[in-house]
């Protein structure tokens, strides 16, 4: 068996303790694998005067950054230290020493990830991330061993577990979103702060990742229109229900052509679609490409464990292919120039729900709009309202496209029937 | 660039062609991928007179295996032949003669899958064989990447798309079994003889393949108890709706410890469980594993390109092998002995459906049967049938062993106030 093979850690938190745990306890296995033995040689920690845990008795603890990123003996180091400027540093300091990379940080992926594979491109270094997206599912890997031999057109993806849980108490408990949040930070579900979950934030940086792994394109976290949960009703849950959806905060990476657009919403989806049972904090990412067809990979998107083995895979490989004197991640590299979809070309249905006076003509005056900006319609529900003061008027569009559809709600705004415009949400995946 | 690498085909059927065409029309990404060209270069076909249309032009058409078997030039051999003994001897003379070897082929590696992943060993070759498992979901990948720092403790799959068809249209349209088999096969779904799908022989084959491979524990296709879904009845699928059960026809290996245990039969599961909403012709898999915890991978089961598509996958994989000196499957060769669960072992829910005598005791009479093989009751549903002299009677126990289980079975049979047992099915997935 080859020499062995030296990992430094950056980071000692819940998934740094849990990398550190898989090494030392699948050893044998992994020393087959990879044809060598190895060992977390290093960890970078905050303080050396925290108590540590057995976990810590086989390795060395610095503070210092620079004892991992300049020694020589070591050949990977993993980042699981987490934040933006100090991660990204150190990184890029560990690439141009010629060193692997293997992160679990979304956040400097979706921002810095260009640079960062340019840098490893550059130095034939590798630098994986599985565990950036979807922690518990192999899902970058299997898109890259896909594109050999298919082309991704459309991925969809439940990536944020807090809003899947919140979203899913809401449907299925008929609870109110603000006691649900509460509740989910009272568990340590959603941060205290929940502001990068709930508003579509984190979910828009996994799928610009998605979206510009699967597409060979460079699509920055400027490129995903996001929206996200916080404005969700009960009532816009239950006429979902209603018409035969289901709705999840879904972030969107569509290719037509050589064009692509990248978005993040809360989005209603037939019950039937795979995407609308991924209950709870479960994360799942639907995949439609052209040989394979529908695929979809469901699985735990964040945990101690699930994360720390996405991190150990892609240790695996790196480790594999240094060995072997090749780097992995020259295919990871976008090859494409990136061309956004304008509003004229996203196409899509929309789930619109409106107050209105429920009075003869509110209906034709409705219509009338539709028809002149070509929004034709699928599904009508009208209620009566405030003893027959109000109507309640939910439509479901045909596949129309953006620029059509917001062109009708503003022509709607200033419609004198219409009290008010309750909700508009995209409607996707209704199989055809 | 590395020198041309060549592949043999045998067989040029549907999956064949498939293979053929994207190799033709990804050379640019394959051959980035491997860092060498890739071309097939010779096909076994059964009829030279025969028109294979133009995805034949560019290769050799021959009738003798041995031109592709005993070709010095040709580094890896594809079969998608299919059948069982010829394609056996031609996958174990390409094996010997130091070939790589890719199939798709289910039967072969449920039945000689152990000897010839010895002979590959023996010869250091690589003997691939993702497409023979649920053709568009790379589950044999996920597994082996997955097991290098896990342990799996349980799979289950829905892994044959006709009885998965059959028992969705019977569930969401009321539709008798009869009538769905011979619509499924009018439309080319089932075949004219449908033993293999609907007596669940073609999942056995499957879950045989994950069982071995999963726990790393040579299991052969009798180690697999088997029954099928050709005496499935409408009322079956009624009450367990009414109970919250979807019913699937599911491939189950579960491990506790060193002990095994593997069968298919058609299955119930709750309506929220991953599982239960794999509607139609689609296959998922389902894995549980100790860190990562519950994945479940969804995808098209067959079809030309899918299965194709799982076949070019792994030849990247083998000649990315071949071109660095190392094989792969070292790793996938089982590593312990087999241990199989006794009945005492096999511990699981069951439904339960029987017509008794509706007159006062009858209860007490089953309650006392239960109890005195220690099988209780989660669920009971009582209804009366026939005028009032019939009950129909459904339970669903709490987990329970398979021989305690059995043993109520054979008492109901003997007691005087049970009309006929109805029918009976393994029930999995609460949720705990």
């Amino acid at each position: 068996m080859a020499q062995q093979m030296n990992v430094g850690l950056l980071g000692f938190g819940t998934v740094g303790t849990g990398v550190l745990e898989i090494i030392e306890q699948h050893q044998d296995k992994l020393a087959h694998q990879i044809g060598a033995p190895v060992k977390v040689k290093k960890v970078l920690v905050s303080s050396l005067d925290k108590d540590r845990g057995p976990a810590a008795a086989h390795t060395e603890l610095t503070t210092n950054a620079d004892d991992i990123l300049l020694d020589d003996d070591i050949d990977v180091v993993v980042e699981v230290m987490g934040g933006m400027e100090q991660a990204r540093d150190y990184m890029k300091k560990a690439l141009e020493q010629g060193k692997h990379v293997v992160t679990a940080n979304k956040d400097v992926m979706a921002v810095y990830g260009s640079e960062l594979l340019k840098t490893a491109n550059e130095q034939k270094c590798d630098l994986f991330y599985e565990a950036s997206v979807a922690g518990g599912i192999p899902i970058l890997r299997t898109i890259v061993e896909g594109l050999a031999s298919d082309r991704i057109t459309k991925m969809m993806g439940i990536v944020n577990g807090t809003t899947n849980y919140i979203l899913t108490q809401m449907t299925k408990e008929g609870r109110l979103y603000e006691d649900v949040l509460k509740e989910a930070q009272a568990l340590g579900y959603a941060e205290a702060d929940p502001t990068a979950d709930v508003e579509g934030l984190d979910a828009a940086r996994k799928i610009s990742i998605l979206g510009t792994l699967g597409f060979s394109m460079n699509l920055d976290l400027d490129d995903v229109s996001v929206s996200g949960i916080s404005s969700v009703t009960s009532q816009d849950l239950q006429y979902s229900k209603q018409l035969g959806y289901t709705m999840k905060l879904i972030g969107i990476a569509v290719r037509d052509g050589d064009k692509v657009e990248v978005s993040v919403q809360p989005t209603l989806v037939p019950h039937e679609h795979p995407l609308a049972s991924v209950d709870d904090e479960f994360n799942a990412v639907y995949v439609y490409g052209e040989a394979v067809g529908e695929t979809m990979f469901y699985g735990p998107g964040a945990g101690k464990l699930p994360t720390a083995t996405a991190v150990v895979s892609d240790l695996v490989e790196v480790l594999k292919n240094k060995r072997l004197g090749v780097t992995g991640n020259s295919a990871i590299i976008p090859q494409f120039e990136k061309q956004l979809k304008t509003d004229e070309e996203i196409r899509s249905k929309y789930f619109l729900r409106i107050h209105a006076k429920d009075k003869r003509g509110t209906f034709a005056a409705l219509t009338r709009i539709f028809d002149e900006h070509n929004v034709s319609l699928e599904k009508i529900l009208q209620v009566p309202l405030n003893e027959g003061r109000l109507a309640e008027i939910i439509v479901v569009t045909h596949e129309v496209t953006k620029k059509d559809y917001e062109e009708v709600l503003e022509r709607l705004q200033d419609e004198d029937v219409v009290v008010e415009i309750k909700s508009s949400y995209r409607t996707e995946g209704d199989m055809s």
